[in-house]
């Protein structure tokens, strides 16, 4: 009989997971640690885990065994990009799980699963009386070593017994942890979604601002790298910029830069691409994510790029302009843009909710995503005294503070676009903030050209503006029917 | 017993599906007109069909003994907008008629349903000698009565029996008909919806059009319609722009103008949104048509945007330039768009059937569309030509033809959105277009910065430019780990 001493399991012993047990560890948790291949775990063992009070388990069977009651198994379990979605891994171990569980024991997946397929577990385990939770992890190694965002959501009943471990582990934000619970079912894993969407549009952003400096100013690596130093000072204070400003200073072993040698193709499959097909089914306008997302699908047909820059041709004019000017006009035009951005995820956020009849609470998101994860910032204090100040507040922009904000920054934003177009530099981010915005502000959108045109050739019908909800037709032409298109649904 | 000599049946009595009825008739074939509520077939053949040979059914049994054999049923049933899906009614449709065919009988899904759905229809009558066929009509009802343009797609034994009706009622070009068969399974359908998505895109950048024409140039709607008036005799000839003129010069019964008093919230639910969900699960960066489905649904939030309009400020910055000038810049910028537009399209529909295997022939779809249905223009047949030269085209832009268009074309682009963003007029598709030009014409893209910073944060690894396809991971920090991390899929 094996004595059940550990306060949690975790399976899966990739660089998350190992980091993951050792922050469980250091704040005197007992993990018990599994992995698929079991060799594994005596490596971890015999090196990472060396002098920690981590056991390790031979089969899920002897892992449940070590555990204390009620279990509290985590996975951490291989994303399974090629089969293009997260579940896989997933489902198979907790089809395994369950018939080792009994009532009360939680399984908590802290992988980067689809929000659907926690909404599918927490569905099926609904009655078992094994509570289902989807967490989402943020903050890559270091994260999960020292201090990760954690954002769980599922089953409310597991939460008081995962509080202890979860919010001692997570990073702390003015002493706060960046852990709370985020909702019912699939929540938890939604916001993390959003959260990895957010972080696509933020790296988009730096991208792009990094091909202005290099390709519109022709700044030098050095000198970008002290520009993103001084920005880390100010209202862009994060993460990402600082790292940015690491790897810009990053020499290679032969002293030269390391940057302009890595290929410039990027990944997407996973969370960001789901945050863009989020957007589209609930029809919320994401633009930014979604161009953020479109831009590493092209950042991968590299072949053809090549190709293509020996054939289109491109503009012959140079900018002549003020480059501190023109920097602070790029500042300010990040910065504005990743308001929008953000605004446009919290909208998202709202829209699914409502869908969802989950109760979330936009002020604790914010403080989630204040520190540990890849998206923590300053910038995310502000967001979450937003949203305490009221937590009924429609869109971010029409909070005073970041009204206020892009106010003294929308011009900015002009400028760096206008500049970028004549200059040739790609700024898909920037340029669909800057719509998102002109077009969010605008009473009157040319959208009724729109209905017109879809009454005209499909008798789609349209309202008027002194009649809402009361749908017209008109024969446009003169000839074809009266009758309205009811199969038609363009 | 009844006599069996209806050619083809067809349910579904909306609009489209009376005028396709009408269209048959008169080029002699004899249709079967079937509806749910019953009462519709009499009323039709008491009124719309009044002198025709058409004959109707009392119950799907009465129609299909009525049909010659083979039997052939075309659906273009209720797309139910409501459940967000378009299988709904077809499904119903499908299960009641399977047990009342027999080998060799066709069932044609002429509704917009999702390829997928068509997909799963093929493989679950494979084996039962039942074809199924799913084709996309275009053409609204003026179309659908007059000529649509017809995409078929399904089981190739069909086709030799559809063809000849299909052909005879489809729309011509040049005297060749705008119908062909596309391809297996969901080929026609996910053809249709790629029609479907570029009309969307067409559609947004005749809006952006008409607002920069209204916002920036102050032109009446007069002025704007006589010059749309004159882009439809150039390269931009299409049914689009000819209809928006009609809609321009369009006066309500009290002698005004009826657009401006049309309210500008335009719907986005089908065909358009499925586009751009394809776009992100095959990850082809389909800009245009994911920033026009985006448009609508901003459009909709009308009350959140007069709200916004009166917080959110714009520039003061007015246009001083020649109006003619810009105007030819407009009219290359839309021009330029579209192409970047369509190839997007293509691109989209050349990965699409490399994962299917469909066998596409990629100029007979610009013939399908050149004629008969909503995006029909000249441009099509450059379109058509192009693939005729070289079916294997990697890419519209590298086609000669699109190649010196958009040399002359792509610093009217830049103007106009310069333009745009300096007068704060939202022109999301236009700058999206450009943005797509512009790194899909660049040698090199900054995605080396955010390959560094995903294995900054995330040890997500990179290739170098000296050595694709061998991925590295470089500790940044100088402390963290070396493992990759697998768990971790940003």
């Amino acid at each position: 009989m094996v004595e059940a001493k550990a306060d949690i399991a975790l399976i899966g012993l990739a660089v998350m997971g190992q980091n993951l047990i050792l922050n469980m560890d250091s704040k005197g948790f007992v993990v018990c640690a599994f992995n698929r291949t079991v060799e594994k775990v005596d490596q971890f063992l015999a090196n990472e885990a060396k002098g920690t009070k981590v056991i390790g388990a031979k089969s899920l069977q002897d892992m449940v065994n070590k555990l204390k009651k009620p279990h509290k198994v985590m996975l951490l379990v291989k994303v399974c990009v090629k089969l293009l979605q997260a579940g896989f891994a997933v489902d198979e171990f907790v089809k395994k799980l369950i018939p080792l569980l009994e009532k009360g024991d939680i399984i908590i997946d802290g992988g980067n699963s689809q929000y659907t397929d926690t909404q599918k577990w927490c569905k099926q385990l609904n009655g078992t009386g094994i509570y289902y939770v989807g967490m989402g992890v943020s903050g890559g190694e270091d994260g999960a070593r020292y201090g990760p965002s954690l954002m769980p959501g599922g089953n409310p009943e597991a939460w008081p017994h995962l509080k202890p471990i979860f919010q001692a582990i997570s990073a702390k934000a003015n002493d706060e942890p960046c852990c709370d619970w985020v909702g019912e079912d699939g929540a938890g894993h939604f916001v993390k979604m959003i959260h990895n969407g957010i972080e696509y549009g933020d790296m988009q952003l730096i991208c792009e601002t990094y091909h202005l400096m290099k390709d519109v100013l022709g700044l030098q690596q050095q000198e970008m790298a002290s520009v993103f130093e001084e920005w880390n000072k100010g209202e862009l204070d994060s993460f990402l910029i600082e790292i940015t400003r690491d790897i810009l200073n990053y020499k290679d072993k032969d002293g030269k830069e390391l940057l302009p040698k890595i290929r410039d193709t990027a990944g997407q499959k996973g969370t960001g691409k789901w945050t863009g097909i989020s957007a589209l089914e609930y029809g919320v306008p994401v633009t930014l994510i979604g161009e953020a997302v479109f831009s590493r699908c092209l950042s991968a047909l590299k072949d053809e790029r090549v190709q293509a820059s020996k054939v289109l041709p491109g503009p012959t004019y140079k900018f002549s302009g003020d480059k501190k000017e023109f920097l602070e006009h790029l500042r300010k035009a990040l910065y504005a843009s990743k308001i929008i951005s953000y605004a446009q995820g919290f909208m998202l956020l709202r829209e699914a909710a409502k869908a969802n009849s989950w109760n979330l609470n936009y002020g604790s998101i914010a403080l989630m995503w204040r520190g540990g994860c890849i998206i923590r910032s300053v910038f995310l204090g502000n967001i979450k005294d937003a949203f305490t100040k009221n937590p009924q507040l429609t869109n971010l922009l029409l909070d005073p503070f970041f009204t206020e904000h892009i106010k003294a920054c929308h011009n900015s934003m002009r400028q760096v676009i206008a500049q970028a177009a004549l200059s040739g530099v790609p700024t898909p981010a920037f340029s669909t903030a800057l719509a998102f915005y002109d077009g969010y502000r605008s009473e009157t959108l040319p959208a009724n050209l729109l209905q017109a045109q879809r009454d005209y050739f499909g008798a789609h019908t349209y309202e008027l503006l002194s009649k809402p909800g009361e749908f017209v037709h008109t024969n446009w032409t003169g000839h074809g029917g009266n009758v309205s298109a009811s199969t038609y649904n363009n």
